[in-house]
């Protein structure tokens, strides 16, 4: 065994992966843990649920990512919890459970769909947060079209045409964007007995606007351009009521129920419950959305072994975004690379804002960098440079500018398919039937 | 209502796509029923199971396919019956039950795996035929050795990274090749703790040789291949048992038990029950195997109206290939427009060899025509050509060589992603346990 300081990270989400790699010629050995084999590209995850990407495109597996960084090894493993005071990771896979020691540890569990205390809506409304959240909403989405085409009724033919999208940030957009583009243009082809264009796509948001993070004229753009693809939006809408077949949606002037087979949702996050039993070992609070509270250089209070970053970091109101994680894990990475030189003066984290994008539709999106603006094509093309520069690996970036040229360009979508098990086992699930 | 000609076409696979292609200028209605939404091109469905090539790749949603046939329509369903008297289909779809009435029917419901009366290896040993099997073969294959990693015991490790394949027809021998290549190329810088390039990969067949459809020689290129890959080639060998961690193989000598945590089923294929029912109404008695006997024009004896094609056909002991479907598919569709153009006489159909092609491994292929034979690289070129060629449209076809370019000269894999939900739900399936 090796007598090297020995890193633990726990997540191999944007966090994670970035510390790792920021210690690949440090003297260290790195172990990653994480429940999933694969590394995440999560900003695009609506992309893989709406037949634009691969699966492979957004989630290269962790090991193939970090196999020519001989220090770090990837470990599939669930993480059942820390014990701060002897230093070890208790790692869970099926019936065993084993302890991975730490010198040092990074958390970055990140965070996962959060109902909001409505758990039971889950199950009609799957999250976008991981694979099977993608597969799902596609087997969903072109299930509904297939299912619709064969209905006799017109009621619920319009029940399987409605499609309810819970949550106006940047994925709902990009999601009602996209569903737009797929019933106006993509499947209009495809169907015989059904006008597939005349889907009714409703973009629902608690708040006064949609991508309320946004500058308020660039949401305002966005919101002008979605109503111009025929989204509905429905700001000042809460929805406290979802069943198979409908949702239910209150606003100041009442309560409407609405038939929708097809609902999304994309309204909010729940950091990792690592991060509330961290919190307690440590004596501090987590926040609401279960963050927990770090000093200035990411370390947990009186555990300056012990970094929390990303999505599980609550530091400065700094927001959930993909930038924030992959900074605060390379800044964890470089304190520690520091401390093993010598220098233990922490050095606090500096987040240095990149701005943000939502793609509204091809050849849409909205950005804001430090006050500047940029919308439309303009917009679009930043995007798509932004997301070819960071998805990981060479070989994804060529093959998602391919999958890209093919549906923003040609329309269609290469990525479809879905199969009788998942587009019955939803139906099995909701006991929903097509005709008395 | 039209009163044109209704052609119904149940399956849309290489027979039933072929036949409804071959009406697109006909005067007729063509339905075509399928209980998946997707065409499968079956014989790449393997690279899919080994990280090659996406979903999308391979099954395009048949109404794509046929998108601009405007006298085509698409139905998902699965098909319950056919009344030959009142010509009509009987579908189904979850709790609804209709009728679908047809003038001419071309019956194209292909084959599904068949474990020769084990049907309790299906759990431990997934075939090859669909979508769902690729994907959980993959999530199989690539999860065993994530678990082989973890793994202390090393008897369990070894079961672990024990492959066997059963069943040495093409399928067999390209999957045994593929995780050769895997385990000996792909998987090895990706690894700490296991070698994968120590897996054994062992290849059952209960014939005397391996490819046993193929001339002999190039059966034994083939196979010596093979071995200097390291696949174990195990022939005169019967599967008698199986279970979770094992499997059971006897041969003249005697019965050996062998640690194996996963399993591919390869071995034979049973028409689809719908022929046997087929059969019995017309009076006829289907084969072993299920197939349908017809008459030379490929008609239900007695029923000139109804054509039977592909894999579900037995005429002249024409094998299950892809050829064999396309080309009675369009012999069907011909006999449909001759007859509409008021020509009765049925005319013969005649199968034209165009040979068969397995891929060994990357650059080596064997392949026979007519007497004629090749193998290794200039194998391999046919064998690429010929599938670019058949592959389901252009965009696949592009797809399919950039996958292919970084699968064989980068050898990676794009298309290893899998999910815990599919690594995890197998284990509570088998009731496996990684370590006590």
């Amino acid at each position: 065994m090796t007598s090297r300081h020995r890193v633990v990270i726990v997540g191999g989400g944007f966090g994670g992966l970035a510390a790792a790699k920021a210690l690949r010629r440090a003297p260290v050995d790195v172990t990653m843990v994480d429940r999933q084999s694969h590394h995440l590209f999560q900003p695009l995850l609506y992309q893989v649920a709406t037949g634009v990407l691969s699966q492979g495109n957004v989630a290269p597996p962790l090991r193939d990512v970090l196999r020519h960084q001989g220090n770090a090894e990837v470990v599939l493993a669930e993480v059942d919890g820390v014990d701060l005071e002897r230093c070890v990771v208790r790692c869970r896979l099926l019936d065993r459970t084993w302890e991975v020691p730490y010198d040092s540890l990074i958390m970055a569990a990140g965070s996962a769909q959060s109902y909001f205390g409505h758990d039971e809506f889950a199950v009609h409304a799957p999250g976008m947060k991981t694979i099977d959240d993608a597969l799902e909403v596609r087997g969903r989405l072109f299930g509904a079209f297939e299912l619709a085409e064969l209905e006799d009724d017109a009621g619920r033919r319009t029940a399987w045409t409605t499609f309810v999208v819970v949550g106006a940030g940047p994925t709902g957009v990009e999601m009602a964007g996209q569903i737009a583009e797929l019933s106006r243009y993509s499947l209009r082809s495809n169907f015989r007995r059904i006008d597939t264009a005349a889907a009714r796509i409703v973009l629902v948001d608690a708040a006064p606007r949609i991508l309320s993070s946004f500058d308020e004229r660039l949401a305002r753009r966005a919101a002008e351009k979605l109503e111009r693809m025929g989204v509905e939006i429905r700001t000042g809408t809460l929805v406290t009521g979802m069943d198979a077949a409908s949702v239910e949606l209150k606003t100041t002037s009442g309560v409407v129920r609405l038939a929708a087979m097809t609902k999304i949702w994309s309204a909010g996050v729940q950091a990792s419950p690592l991060g509330t039993e961290l919190a307690a070992q440590a004596g501090v609070e987590s926040s609401r959305s279960g963050r927990v509270p770090v000093e200035a250089d990411c370390t947990l209070p009186g555990r300056p072994e012990v970094f929390v970053v990303g999505d599980l970091m609550a530091l400065d109101s700094l927001p959930g975004l993909a930038e924030v994680a992959i900074q605060s894990g390379r800044h964890a990475a470089a304190e520690i690379r520091r401390r093993l030189d010598g220098d233990t003066r922490p050095r606090p984290f500096r987040y240095r804002d990149l701005g943000s994008l939502a793609a509204v539709s091809r050849f849409y999106a909205v950005g804001e960098r430090r006050g500047a603006r940029i919308w439309g094509f303009a917009g679009w093309l930043v995007w798509l440079f932004v997301h070819l520069t960071f998805l990981t690996g060479f070989k994804n970036r060529i093959s998602a500018l391919f999958h890209w040229m093919i549906s923003f360009f040609g329309r269609s979508r290469p990525e479809r398919t879905i199969t009788a098990r998942q587009v019955f086992a939803r139906q099995a699930l909701q006991g929903g039937r097509v005709r008395g």
